[in-house]
Formats: C-alpha cells, structure tokens, sequence
C-alpha cells in the first residue's frame, strides 16, 4: 500500500520524518503543537496539503493539551497556537486554510471538552478528505495522460507530500492503476533533494518505474523529446492560475513550452487563493544560505558566500495547460475556471 | 595574483586538486601520464581548457618517463599514451588538441632528447598561450559588459578551468580590472558543484561580488531583472556556433532568451572544432550514476533508481548572441565569423 506519512494514534501524532529518508524510515511522535511547528519548519513534514493535515492535527494537540480550565482559555491558547503554526511557512495557503478550518470547528464548539474532540474530528476529516480528493484528482487527471508516457515531474508531490496518494503523483498512480504504461523521470530539486529522496523512494516502493535526473537535465530530456507532459504540484495558485511552487517550477515550465511537451499543475482546490489576483501577491519564503552552502551538512562553498535561496517559485498561467483537482480539470482561461472549481 | 591551477615543476606536473576545493588546497604532484589520466578521469584536473593543458603536459611526462630506447619507440609510447590520454572525456576539442600538438612538436624532432625536449617545451608553450588568450579573450569580451552589471555564469569557466584567468570569468576580471561595478552569480552546477565549489572560491579569493544559487533558480532570478548578462564557457563549438558545455547551460540560454537577457560563450579558439557542422555531432559524456544519487559520498536516492546523468548538453547557435574568443567576437551567422576566427 502507498505510504501515508501522517497517522493518528490515540492521543499522539505520528509523523514519518521526511528528512531522513531514503536512507532511514523513522517515526516522530508528537504530543504538543511546538513539536508540529518545530516539524514544519525542519520540513519533516513537507508539501503543502500534507503540512496543511499536520497543522490541523497541530491544533487538535493544542486542544488536548491546553491547561485552559474553560472553553474561552482553550479558544485563546488554540488562537495562538494557530499563528505559530500559520507562520512557520509563509507560501503555502492548504496550511493556514487547514488550521483556520480545525480552529473553528472548535470555535462553534458548546464547551471545552466537546472543543477538544471536534477540533480532532475535524482534524482526521481534513485528513480523510485529502486522501480521498486526491484519488478523485487522479482519475480527473487520467484523461490527460496517454497509454504511454514518460511523465516528468519536480520536487515530490505525492503521497508524501499529502496525507496519501499525492497529487502530481496521484495522476501517476492513476494511470499506473488504470492499466496505462507510465514511467517517472524525478528531477533531484536542489537544495532540500526532495524529488532525489522522496519522489524516487515512494514510486519505486510501488513498483512505478522512475529515473531521476539533476535539476539541469530537464533542458536535455526535454530536448531529445523524452518526455510526454510534465506535472508538479503546487503550494499556491493565486485566482488567474499564476502557480507557487518549489524552486525549478518555473524553469521547467519555460523548457516545456519550448518543446511543445504540457505543463500541468495538479493540487487540491485548498490550494487556490482566489483572494490575490495574480501570483505577484505570494510571497516567497527564502530559506537559509546553509541549504544551498552544505549538502547532508558539508560544506561545498566557502562560508562567506552570498545566497539567494528562494524556496519557490511562481509559474505564470500562461505557461499552464491545466490545473488538475479533486473537483474537476480547469483550463485556460484560469480566471473562470477557478471561479468555478472553488464555488 | 588570480590562481593558476597547473605548474611545471623541473621535472613533474603539479595541480591543484580540484575535487577537494573549497575545503582544502591540496596540490599533486604527477610524474607520468597514467597520473594525468587518473587525474582528468576524477576531474582533479577539469574546465575543457585546463584538460588541454594536462593533456599536453602528459604527452611531456610521457616523453621524459618513456624507457624507449630510440625516437621510434619513444613515438610508439607517445602516441599510446596520447590515445589514453584523449579517451579520458569525449566531449570537449581541446584535449585532443593540445595532446596532438604536443606530439606533433615530438615526432618532428631530430632524435630521442631533442623529442623530450620539444615536447615538454610545446606544453609549457600551450600553457602561457592559454593565459595570453584568456587576457585577450577577457579584453575583447569588455564592450559586451555594461559599467554596472550583474552577470551570470554556470559551473566554472574560470581560472581553475583554464591555465589561469579564465574565459567566461576572464571576460569578468577584465572588466573589474577596466574599473567597471560587476558581480557575479554562480549556479550551483549539479552534479558536481563547481559552480559552489569552484567559482565562488576563485572569485572571493579575487575580491569579486559573488553570489550563490541553486541551478533552478536561476529562473527567478533572470525573471526578477536580476542579471544583465550570462557568460558561460564551452567544451566544443561546432562550426555552426551550437556550443557544448556543463549541463544546465541550456536551460539558462532558454531563459535568458525568455527575459531578453543576451547569452555569451567565451571560449578560446581551440574549443573550435570546424569538422563538425552542428551540435547533433557531438559526443555528450554520460557519467555515473552516483555523481546523482549521492553528494559528497552521501546517498540521497535509493540505490537501485535508474539514473540519467548526461556532463554536457548542447545549447544551440540561435541562442547565443556572441562567442568571444582571444582573436574577437563571432557573432551570427556564426558559420562565416567562426570560419574567419579559425582561419
């Protein structure tokens, strides 16, 4: 079975620490908030929808461990914890739309211990919903991959990415699933090497056929036409289809324009902010110089470098040939369709 | 004084181990060709000029441990070794060149000692050719750089590739020199991190402004304004202008285009090879597959995932807009100017 990298167990939150695969498969336990914010911002989990389902199991923690001895206390140690969590990732929107979700359930709450059980309620529902949206997302996405294809994709959205499944490799294991002959080029995504390190390890764990290459090979595969479309994920995509993603999005986008090969993004519809007009409005998280100066904490540049490390990027909607979600394929132009995906 | 990466030492070849920068500054000392084969095959010793360079300095090496007893058989080890030699890295011209030069020089010697003689001599020679091009190159390169200007280069074209100066960093030093307000952004260059390792340690070393970034994002950055040229340098030029050069060279001159950035190479005119009337003839060197699946001996990817890890890729001519040599500018059509350059 796909690997599901968020478990709920009993009073504790399980989470699969991301940074450590492929080389070992370890499990967090995670008692308190601070633990799911510290996890965050070390991207053991990482991905948009799936750091969206730890942030509602982060307040669900803040629930069952709140000292506040009446349903107001609770609200007001849930509130904080929601900005702690919110803020430790500022590009992705599935996070902070996940949090406010789980923070008002118990918000609508009569009392405290009915707050502290819906707020989880809540939090294995976001969960659930996710897994089960983005199998409804891969057979949307079916109809735009052929009986065979090389499929290349960047960074990892896929089940680890999410509570399962994934969305960029959802339409993989679709298609896989639907009997079509599909193989994965991986791009390695310098610096954190998630598609090196997650993309290669869940799709060979299930038996789907994948070649990794360094970001910079994408240009020469796409050149000897040896790729068939190109889908990645996507941490925000502002209302005119504009697509925030991990650095090297955008690259790719451009090399697959150049070579006539689809570019198609596939996330679930939390994950358009129909509130900014234009991928201008997201912000970009920038991360530490460390990331790029060391590799698995060596040094490969000289300490006194200047870095400038985007963790993303934003691809233009015209670059775009679809956006694939759980409740339908929106298509150019992206203002409607989006309008009306996320009615 | 900027570094010069290779020396001859009375009667050995020193070089400075390139595979251990930045952290140590370690220099070999080489007194047979079997050494400057191991050498350029680990890319101790790398950059398409500098290969040359060693190239021609194992011809002498060979020349002075040859047990030969007359310039017959002193010739057979030559052109042994000159064979092994040239059979290290197929893609770039400037190996085979400088090695056939230098056993030129040797096999039109009168006799055993004289050979010795002249083929060490054609090596040094070789080697103070390619700093005076460098600086020529560097000077005719100026009128392409703006008084302030912010350029981008990949991997190393600098003075560690070359036997000093550099091409594509040549054209940088000589405008710093000109008093022009130039800094530099280096691409990580995966799989090998010359670009982290390599030009960001000669350019500190030098007082020039660099900044570091991962391969993909130089597509933010260019999308930002935030370069106003790119300088590369190159392995092969085909007789039409397509230019080989480290991976990810292409994808930059995609999107340079893409932001109407101009694409320069700089290279000297021994990277020219006319016999070949486009890129589609060049051999592009496949290397192992653990240059991507692990980083500084770390793995990052299981073990048994397919690898696809091309050194080179081929950017094609109606991308660039010039090819600064030492003898000028080429500029399109590149097939009369390269021709003219080469005559």
């Amino acid at each position: 079975m796909t690997i599901e990298p968020i478990a709920w167990d009993g009073d504790r939150l399980r989470l699969l620490d991301q940074t450590l695969l492929p080389v070992e498969e370890a499990w967090l336990e995670l008692t308190n908030h601070n633990e799911v914010v510290e996890a965050i911002n070390s991207m053991r989990v990482r991905g948009a929808p799936a750091i969206g389902v730890a942030g509602a199991y982060g307040i669900a923690l803040a629930a069952l461990s709140s000292a506040g001895s009446d349903l107001d206390a609770l609200l007001t140690d849930l509130r904080s914890a929601a900005d702690q969590l919110i803020a430790t990732r500022p590009t992705g929107v599935n996070l902070a739309w996940a949090v406010e979700r789980t923070l008002a359930a118990a918000q609508a709450a009569g009392g405290l211990e009915e707050a502290r059980q819906v707020a989880l309620n809540e939090a294995l529902r976001i969960q659930r919903e996710d897994i089960d949206g983005n199998k409804a997302l891969g057979q949307h996405g079916l109809e735009l991959v052929p009986e065979r294809a090389t499929v290349l994709t960047h960074c990892n959205a896929g089940a680890l990415a999410t509570a399962g499944y994934g969305t960029a490799l959802g339409v993989v294991r679709a298609a896989v699933e639907a009997g079509k002959q599909i193989d994965v080029v991986a791009t390695e995504t310098r610096p954190l090497s998630q598609g090196a390190r997650l993309t290669s390890w869940e799709l060979l764990r299930d038996g789907i056929a994948c070649r990794l290459i360094v970001d910079s090979a994408a240009g020469p595969l796409l050149q000897r036409g040896d790729a068939d479309l190109v889908v990645v994920g996507a941490d925000r995509i502002a209302a005119n289809g504009d697509t925030a993603n991990k650095i090297g999005t955008y690259t790719i986008a451009v090399l697959a324009r150049e070579h006539g090969v689809p570019f198609y993004v596939a996330a679930p519809t939390s994950t358009i902010d129909m509130s900014l007009p234009s991928g201008d409005g997201i912000a970009i998280e920038e991360r530490s110089a460390d990331e790029v100066t060391k590799v698995g904490g060596k040094r490969i540049a000289r300490e006194d470098v200047q870095v400038f490390n985007p963790a993303f990027d934003v691809t233009p909607h015209d670059l775009i040939a679809a956006i694939i979600t759980e409740r339908g394929i929106a298509r150019p132009p992206f203002v409607d369709a989006l309008q009306d995906l996320t009615r």
